[in-house]
C-alpha cells in the first residue's frame, strides 16, 4: 500500500528508542526525511545515523527532554515545516495515589500535557496553512480504564486526550488531523522496567512477572513495536485524512468496554 | 507499506458498489482473492471481473442475498477457508420512531444482525484452528450518536457491535481480530439517496441538501470510498493482529465525543 | 427527599419480582399509583395487594407477557396516561455464541428490544402531550462491557439502549426523559439462577459459586435490590427533568472505564 | 425519600453560590452538617448563617481557596472527619488554544487538579476506615465533548475524571464512593457570564446570547441549580453505596453519544 507520504517531513518527539523508534522506522520506509528526538546523545544519534542508512531518508537528531522550550525550538530549526509529529514521551514511574506529591504532579504534568501542548501550539497554524498534518500522540490503553497506581500518568494523559480532541474539530477542515494511539503492553525496555517493579511489589521474579503480563492480554502475547509503527504510518498516510479524533487501542483485544 | 497478506482469501459480503466494492480493491491490490458478493447480478459479475483482471488476483462473484442461509453456503462453497471477512450491506431506510412496524423491526434486525452473526458463526471455528483471522464489519458513524430516524439502522447495528465486541476478547489468542470501522458522509450512491430523502423531508433541492451534508462534515468535504477501503485493508494487515475490538469512526472529525 | 410525584401513576413492567418488585415499593413509598405485572398470576396478584396496602396506593395487576401486544393493551386499559414506565423483563440465559440459533435470536430481540420498543411507541405521544413523563430501563452493566456468553443478553439489550437514546433527544422539550440503569450482580433470584449455571459450567458448589459472584465486585457485596428501586425513584422524580440519556452503572463500582 | 444522611458531616468546597450552594441545601434539609466555603468572606458567611438558620443544621464558614494547603487544614479542622465531600470551583475562562500560556496552564491544573486530589488524598484514609464516604465532584459536560475554546476547563477536568475513576475502584470495598456530574448550561452566573463573553465574541446582545444557551439545550431551557442539589443529595445518600465509578451527565438531554 502507497501511503502517500514520500518526502514528506516528521518531527517525531521520544523516537530514538522502543515505541518511538519504532514509528521512526515506519515511516522512514515510506520515505519520510525525519527529525529523531530523545535526551540520551548516543541513543539519538545512532538512531538518526541508522535511520538514514537503511532508508535513504535525511534523518536529524536534536538531543533534549522535547517539552522544553530550547529543544522545541531546536527541533524546529531542524524541520521548520514538519508535515507530520509524533507526541511521545517516557512515562511517570507506578506511585500509590496516597503518596503522590504536588512537585510530583507539577512535574508530570508539564512533561505529559503542557509540554506537548506547547509545541502543538507552534506547529498547528502552519499545518492548516499548508493544508496537510498528522499529529499522533502515543497516549497508554489506562487513559480509557485507569488503575490508581498510574494516577500520574492517566491523569496527565487524559488530560491531553481531551485538548487534542477538542482541537482536532477545528482543524479537520484544513486537512489536519489528530489521533492517538493507546497502547498496553508492548515489548519494549518499558514493560521490563514495569516488570522488575513488579518483582519488587510482588515479591515473584522476573518470569513470572513476564508471565503475568502476557496473561493480562487478551492476545497472550505482548505487542511487536513495529506492530505499533505500522499503525503509526497508516495514521499519518495521505488517505488517512477522513480519520481524526479517534483514540485507537493496541491491546491484544484486552480492552474490555465496547467504545 | 507491506500488508503481509497477498495469497490469503476473503469473503466480502456486499462488495459489489460502494464501500464494499472499495475494501475490494484495497485488498485486491495487495494480493488477496476474493470472494465479491451483491444482490444484483450484473453488478457483482462486471466488479469480480474487472477486480480479476486489474489486479492479477481470483475474483469469485456469487449473487444473493447474505444474509439468507442458501447464499451463506454458497459463500463458503466458493472459499471455505476464508482468512478474511467483511460483513457490509445495504442499511436500512429512514423512518420516525412512531411509525416502524415490528414487522420492519425484524426484517433490520434480521439483515443487520442476525444474518452477519450466523455467517461469522461459519467462519470463526476455522480462523481460529488455521491462526488467523480479519473480521471487519462496516457500521456507521451513529452506532455513537443515535439519530432517531435512523432508529432501524443503530438499533441494529450496536447489537451487533457488543456481540462482535464479546466475541473478540475469546479469540483474541488465536490471532483472530475483529473490528468496525464507522462511517459517516462517504461519497456513495448511498449519501445521493440520503440527499433525495432530504430534499423530500425539508423541501430544498438536491444541490442543498448535499451542501448540507459536506457543512455538517468537520473536514468539509464527503469521504472518498478508497479511503476507507485502504482502512479496512490495515485492518487486514499481518501487522495489525494486535489490534481488536475497536470502532474505528472514519467521519472527517466529526463525532464530538472524545471516546 | 420530596419526589414531587405524589399521585402520578406509573405502568411497571416486570415488576412482580426481584428488581421491578423494588422498582415498585420505591416509587409506592412516594405515593404513585401502580400497574404491576408479570407472568405468573399469584405472584403479580400478591405484589399489588401487599403494595396497595403497605403504602396506601392503588395497584393493578395485570398478568401477562409484556411483550405481547394484547399485555400491552390491557396494560394501558389499566392506566391510559401513564406519567412513568418501568422497562423491565427475565434475560435470556447464557449460551455460547457458536451454539445460538436464529430461533433464539428472534426470541431474544422481540421479548427485549421490539416489545419494550413497541410499548415505548404507544406511551411517548400522550406523555409528550401531558409534558411529564419518565421512562426508565433496566438494563445490563454487560451493554457496556460485552461477555460472550450473554451475547443474547448485550446484543438484545445495546440495541435498545441506542433507539432509546435517539429517541431521548426529540423528547427532552416536553419534559419526557428516558434513562437506563445498568445493574451487576444484585441479590435477586437471577443471581441465584446465574450461581447454579455457574456450579454446572465450573464444577463448583452453591457456595462457591456465590463467593465468586461477591469477589467480582468491588464492593465486595452483591448490591440489594431496594438500592437500585430508590435510584429508579430519583429518575422518576420531578427534580430529575434535566437528566436524560444517561446510563447509570449501579454495579458496586466495577466497570473498569472511565465513561 | 429518606436518604439515611441526617447527622453526617459534609465539607462542600466551593459552596457559597450557585450550583454548590444548592448542593450544600439539598443535604442541609437532610439534616447533614455543613461546612461552607468559598473565596468572598461576606458570601460564605451569609450562606453558612442562611443555611444553620433555615435547616437546624450547623453550618461553619471557612473561607479562602480551597486549593491552597491553608485552606485545606482549616476546612479539616472545621469538620475532621467528613462523610461526604464536595468537589467544585470556579472553572477558567475561555481562550483560543493557540493563546494559552504555560502559566495559564499551570494554574488551571493546580486549581482543578492538583489542589482537589491533595484534598482526596487528605479525606480518604477516613472515610475508609470509618465505612463512609461520599466523594462527589461537580465536572463539566464538556469532559465527554471537548470544544477547544474550553481547553484549560477539559484539559484539567478530564485529567481529574480519570483520576478519580482509577481511585474509586480501590475504596469501593470500604463502602466509599466517588462520582462526578457533568452539567451543562445551569441557570447560575456562571452562564450570566458565559452570555457576556458570548456578546463581545459574536457581537450579540445579551437577550440574544441567553436564546442561544436555551436553544443549545435539547430540554429547551436552563437547568435550575436545586436540581443538581438534589441529584448530589442523592449521590450522598446511604442508599447509593452500590453506585460508584460514574460519571452523570445532567444537561436536559443534550450529548449526543450512547456512552
Amino acid at each position: 500500500m502507497d501511503l502517500g507520504i514520500n518526502g514528506r517531513t516528521a518531527i517525531l518527539l521520544g523516537s530514538s528508542r522502543g515505541l518511538g523508534r519504532a514509528c521512526a522506522e515506519s515511516i522512514a520506509r515510506e520515505g519520510v526525511h525525519l527529525v529523531i528526538n530523545g535526551r540520551t546523545a548516543a541513543d539519538v544519534e545512532s538512531a538518526a545515523r541508522e535511520i538514514a542508512s537503511t532508508y535513504g531518508v535525511t534523518a536529524t537528531a536534536v538531543v533534549g527532554d522535547a517539552y522544553d522550550e530550547a529543544t522545541q525550538v531546536r527541533l524546529l530549526e531542524a524541520a521548520p515545516r514538519p508535515d507530520i509529529v509524533l507526541l511521545n514521551g517516557e512515562g511517570p514511574s507506578p506511585a500509590k495515589f496516597g503518596d503522590i506529591s504536588q512537585g510530583e504532579w507539577s512535574e508530570a504534568l508539564h512533561r505529559g500535557l503542557v509540554g506537548p501542548l506547547t509545541f502543538v501550539q507552534k506547529v498547528l497554524p502552519g499545518m492548516c496553512e499548508r493544508r496537510f498534518g498528522r499529529i499522533v500522540a502515543i497516549s497508554s490503553a489506562m487513559v480509557k480504564s485507569p488503575n490508581s497506581l498510574m494516577s500520574l500518568s492517566h491523569g496527565t494523559r487524559l488530560g491531553l486526550t481531551g485538548v487534542l480532541k477538542g482541537i482536532s474539530k477545528d482543524v479537520a477542515r484544513h486537512n489536519v488531523t489528530i489521533n492517538q494511539i493507546l497502547p498496553e503492553r508492548f515489548d519494549t525496555a518499558r514493560q521490563e522496567q514495569m516488570a522488575r517493579i513488579a518483582m519488587k511489589m510482588k515479591g515473584i521474579s522476573y518470569d513470572e512477572a513476564r508471565a503475568e503480563q502476557v496473561a493480562s492480554i487478551r492476545a497472550r502475547r505482548l505487542g511487536r513495536p513495529e506492530e505499533l509503527g505500522d499503525a503509526f504510518a497508516f495514521l499519518c498516510s495521505a488517505q488517512a485524512g477522513y480519520l481524526s479524533g479517534q483514540n485507537i487501542q493496541m491491546d491484544g483485544g484486552s480492552y474490555e468496554g465496547v467504545f
